[in-house]
This record gives C-alpha cells, sequence and structure tokens, in this order.
C-alpha cells in the first residue's frame, strides 16, 4: 500500500524536528501526484512555517491534483502562522491523507471539516499509533497542559544504583551516558532534586559535539539547601529552582540576585508537593521533563503515578545485596499492587540495554 | 559468499538435534557439487550416525568431486560408529569445509589430518565462532569433565523474586515459563536446593505438548530434609540427590529403597561443596545443568563463580524495597569487583525480556 510508504517518509521528515519544534509538535508532509514525490517538508522550528506550507512551498503552492501526506492534522487557527488548511485550499490538493487528528482544542477536527467543506477528499488514521507515539510530549501537554514526564534510571541486572558505600560512578557505559545526552535535547526540561545536586554536583546540560538545545535544568529543593557554587547554576538563566514557604528567605533572594529562577510551590510532608510542581511547569509552558534523580524522588514520582514514561538503561553487571536499590522506598503489600509496565522497545546502547517502559496502570501505588 | 551459505544451512541442520544429541555435539552437514546442493544431514541422537553419515547415505557414499560443508571436525576414532572421516575419504569428497575442531581430545586436528593425508583439501573456521556457541555446552564438558551450568533466573525489574510475605507465584508470563520447560529440555538436568522444594515442591520436569526428553532432577539436600512425598520423588528414576555425611542414615535409605540416587559428597560450611558436587555430575557424564533454585543457592554459584551463563527473564514490574532480591545474599565492597557480564542476545517473550549473560571474568568474587 503506497500510502503506508508515503506516511512512513513524512513521519521519517517529522523526526528531523525533533530537538527543535517544542512546544510545537513534530510534523512532516509529502505532496505526490501520479505516484511520484513532488515534494516534502517538515516542521523545524517553533514560529517558522509548517511542514505542509514547508512542502507546498517548493511547487510554489501550486499543487492542483496533488496528494498531500501529513503526519498531523493540518491547523485552521492564526497562530504564529496562518492556518495550512487555507493554503492547502488554495493550493488545488485534491485529497490530504492524515496520520492523527491534532488533540490541540483549537485545532481537534476542525481543520479536517476545513479542507472537506472546501471539497478536498479527507482520509484520517495512516499509521495513526506512530504518529500519536512520536508526538507523545505533545499530545500529553496539549491535553491536560501537565509535562510529559521520564523518569531516567540507569541499573544494574539487579536493580542497583549504588554500592552500599555510596559508590556510584560510572554505572552504565560512556554510550549510554551519550545517548542520556542526546534524549536531555528531546525535553524541555531535566529535573532533578537537591540530594543529587549535593551529592553529585552535576551540571545537567548536554555536552555533545553537536548541541541542538541546552534544557532548563529544574531543581526541587524544599529547603533552598543549593549552594551558591552548584555547577548546575554556571548558566542562571536556565535555571528553576522549585522550594518551599520553609526557605530561607534571604537564601531565596541570593539566588534571584544571581538571575534563577525561584518559585516556591505548595508542599506536602515538608517538601515540594509533585503535583502541584508539575502544574506549576505546565503553566510556564514546559511541555516535557525528564526526571534524572536519585532513589527518593524517584520512588516518589513512581508512587504517586505521575511519569508517563521510563528509560530504563540496564549494565549488565551484578551489585548484589547491600547495594542502594533503585525503588529502595517503595514498598509494596501484594503482588496485584505492582506497578506493571508495558515494554516498547529494547535497545542496545553500547555494553548496556535500554528499555522503553510505559505504565500499565496509572493508579497510585499507595495512598 | 557460498560458503557462509552452505555453513549457515549446515549449522540450521545441526540445531534440529537440539533437544536429542547430548552427550554428543549437534553437528549438521551440506554437499555440494557444482554450487548445487545435493544432500543434507544432521546427528539426531547419540549412538545413531552422525551428520556426514546421514549426509553421505543419500548419495549411496559416491561424492566424487563433491565439497562437504560440516559443522563440527569429523570424528577419526571408532566410537559407538566408525570414523567419519574414513566414510569421506571413500566417498571421494574432494573439499571438506569445517567450522570448527573437535575439541574431544580423542578428535581435536586428528580428523583433519586423516583428510588432509588422503589428499583432500580441508579448510577451518567458517562461522567458527557461531558453531561453538551453538555447542557450548558440549565444548566445555569435553574439555573440562565438569557439566555446562546456566542459571535460571526470573525477575522484576528492580531485581526481585519475591515480595516481603513470600508471594513470588507468577512473577513471569506464561510464555516466559514455557519457554523455561523448552529449555529444561536443552540440558541434561535441572538442578535446584532443598529450599526450593520444601516452599514450592516442583515437579522440575518438562510439561508441553511435545515433550523430546525429561532432564534429571539433581537436588541439593545437605542434611536429606526432603519429604518422600515431594511432586518431584513422583519418577525417582530421573532424581539425583546429592547430600553430605551430615544426613540421617535412616531417610538416606528410604530413598534409595524408593529408587532415588542419592550420593554423598564434599561438604563446606556444613552444606554441599558445590564444587566438588559438579564434579560427581561431570563423572555421571551429566554434560549440562540448569540451575533453578532461590536466592541463595544462586548466590552461591554466582560468588564462586560456577557458571557459564545466566538466563534473566525480566518481568516488566517492580515490586520495591521490602521484596526479596535475587542476589540477597551477595554484598561486594566496591565496584571493580561487581560481577560483570557480556549481554549476548535479548529476546522479548510475551511480556517479558529473556537476557542471555555470560560473565566477562570468571574470577572468585570472596574468598
Amino acid at each position: 500500500m503506497n500510502e503506508f510508504k508515503y506516511m512512513s517518509l513524512a513521519l521519517k521528515l517529522a523526526k528531523k524536528g525533533k530537538y527543535t519544534t517544542s512546544p510545537n509538535p513534530m510534523v512532516g508532509a509529502v505532496i505526490v501526484k501520479d505516484g511520484k514525490i513532488l515534494a516534502t517538508g517538515y516542521h523545524k522550528k517553533a514560529g517558522q512555517p509548517h511542514a505542509e506550507i514547508n512542502a507546498l512551498s517548493k511547487l510554489n503552492f501550486q499543487a492542483q491534483n496533488c496528494e498531500m501526506y501529513v503526519t498531523l492534522e493540518p491547523c485552521s487557527h492564526y497562530g504564529r502562522t496562518p492556518p495550512c488548511a487555507d493554503a492547502i485550499i488554495r493550493s488545488g490538493i485534491r485529497k490530504v491523507v492524515i496520520a492523527t487528528l491534532d488533540p490541540n482544542p483549537l485545532v481537534n477536527g476542525k481543520g479536517v471539516e476545513k479542507l472537506k467543506n472546501a471539497g478536498i477528499e479527507v482520509v484520517c488514521g495512516v499509521l495513526e499509533e506512530k504518529a500519536k507515539k512520536l508526538n507523545e510530549k505533545f499530545f500529553k501537554y496539549i491535553t491536560t497542559k501537565i509535562p510529559f514526564v521520564a523518569l531516567k534510571i540507569a541499573q544494574t541486572l539487579d536493580g542497583k544504583i549504588a554500592l552500599k558505600n555510596g559508590e556510584s560512578k560510572w554505572i552504565t557505559s560512556e554510550k549510554s551516558r551519550e545517548y542520556v545526552h542526546k534524549l536531555r535535547m528531546e525535553y524541555d526540561a531535566v529535573l532533578t532534586g537537591i540530594g543529587t545536586i549535593l551529592k553529585d554536583d552535576p551540571q545537567l546540560n548536554v555536552r555533545l559535539k553537536k548541541v541542538y538545545k541546552q534544557p532548563l535544568r529544574i531543581i526541587l529543593d524544599s529547603k533552598l539547601k543549593i549552594p551558591l557554587s552548584a555547577k548546575v547554576l554556571e548558566d542562571p538563566s536556565k535555571v528553576i529552582i522549585l522550594t518551599t514557604a520553609l526557605a530561607d528567605k534571604e537564601k531565596l533572594e541570593e539566588l534571584r540576585s544571581k538571575g534563577v529562577e525561584v518559585i516556591i510551590t505548595n508542599e506536602k510532608n515538608g517538601i515540594v508537593d509533585l503535583e502541584s510542581a508539575l502544574k506549576i511547569l505546565g503553566e510556564k509552558k514546559i511541555t516535557s521533563v525528564m526526571v534524572e534523580a536519585g532513589p527518593t524522588l524517584l520512588t516518589s514520582f513512581l508512587k504517586e503515578s505521575l511519569f508517563d514514561k521510563i528509560y530504563l538503561f540496564i549494565a549488565p553487571k551484578i551489585f548484589g545485596a547491600d547495594s542502594k536499590s533503585v525503588f529502595s522506598e517503595l514498598g509494596l503489600e501484594d503482588i496485584s499492587k505492582s506497578q506493571k509496565f508495558s515494554l516498547e522497545s529494547v535497545k542496545k546502547i553500547g555494553e548496556d540495554l535500554l528499555l522503553e517502559l510505559y505504565p500499565k496502570q496509572l493508579k497510585k501505588l499507595e495512598e
């Protein structure tokens, strides 16, 4: 079936924008006439032309009797750019094949309606699952206003992240650590807890040859224990600290005068309430967050079911019993309450394994 | 390169014998003339004709100017069947391509020598690694007289095998459990500890539609605590119990009169010494053993580096901190001492993952 071939190509094009389109979705478009591909396009960056326009422009917006394959429903509203649906209609396109509707309430079916009203044949749902997966972060955010939350975990075969003496450096291989830097570019922000800052003093930035973007760094620090000399504060404009009313006012002012954004959030049991924190990040238009934290914070996200995905790196090593576990604070009473996942992909990265896991039942584990 | 094509076919044929050739290796053979495959054969069962003979017999042992591709060096000695090298020479074969030499001290190069002395062109080493892997159990046993030991482990993502209340049934899916039954057929014996017998009362047999063979069941039971009603004793002729001088003599006699083989082995710290136990099993011509045991015995095999391979089934679940770990008795002082593995293969089995791991450094972890 040729429509799968063209849509696959459109999806492949869409992916080219993976580090740059946020907060917009990735979109790809292919224009075909009589089985021949005449033009292709993809969305590069928010504020720049959409995929459909990029493809049409290569034909000087003359696409009489052509078909367009596009991975997301064309927009019907004026955003930073005019509606794509209008340009498609004017170009003379005969048929539009769409992978998935745009869940954005401003579009969501209205683009398709506009095209149909103009007499264009519209087919929806070709490679729909793939298209939704591609934009999983956008879909979550646009429908809930809460960022898509991924937990990044690196462990040994026996679920350990450190030996009992705390030794934990280089659990995974260099290749895996490089891969994590690439993942950081796919997310608007990296989030960690004050524990990790005090223990490891990480930079949490992207250190690769080709850096497409640096993610924001979000630190949960309920009592503002962060030292002003912390490496993560080297680029203060990229840092958001979420704290509570328990924090020292003077330290708060010091951080703010350094240029760091510090937000006071609700507290729960003396620490930043995660649910409110994510809501605040959503209000700040942060559409996706990758959590790179220690066992305490990871366990909290898991217990409160406040995550959408886990990147689990497994190093082919065994640390043994006295070592520190990833989920050291998670206790379950019986097997039926165990958190279950669906395993969507397995990759070998260097010597390690990367599992992409999605929660099977999003329920709070303990109340 | 055609030689890889023919050798791949020979390896595929060899695998057909995987449940039945032990203690012999699996071997496949392909006879080719002018780029055309004339005959194929594989070794089905110890005592029955070897692969080379099976292939030659299809040509009535007339193979003038043919090439033979065979996954293991043809034998040169009289065993239960006459030497294959002689039959090859008599058949008129012009060239023999061999994947790997036979490590059996009775052969090991002598087969090649015999062929060469008869003027046959011999090429060695085509797909050698694959051929060695295929017969990893045979290679280990024939060179060391110690069985190839595989540890089978089924755990959650966080390395747990049971909740704190001991609940552990059905960690992995039905598909994985079925796969374990298939693995049992690939091993001469399944080995477990008395702890597992008392806790789970397993049958440790193969329960599949098509059963090619039932493995021996070996139980380490230093004080002969096994109840006479244990399910594993239902077929006493298939059971070997390894015990120590600490065992009750009366119980020993009861078991023996039931038809169970009970062997008194060396003890170490009051329990069966694993190294001696494996040696005894080797003397009994048991070439391979799959250990299906609890954390204590698994940890012992790991600590003493008495294993060749791990089948690690990982269920996409998290049990959390208070749960029972696989390696609950293994403690490491620093990361450099962690047991490292090479990850040879990853398979999705139903919802679970199966990792095939080989130890990277076979050294004793603690002394």
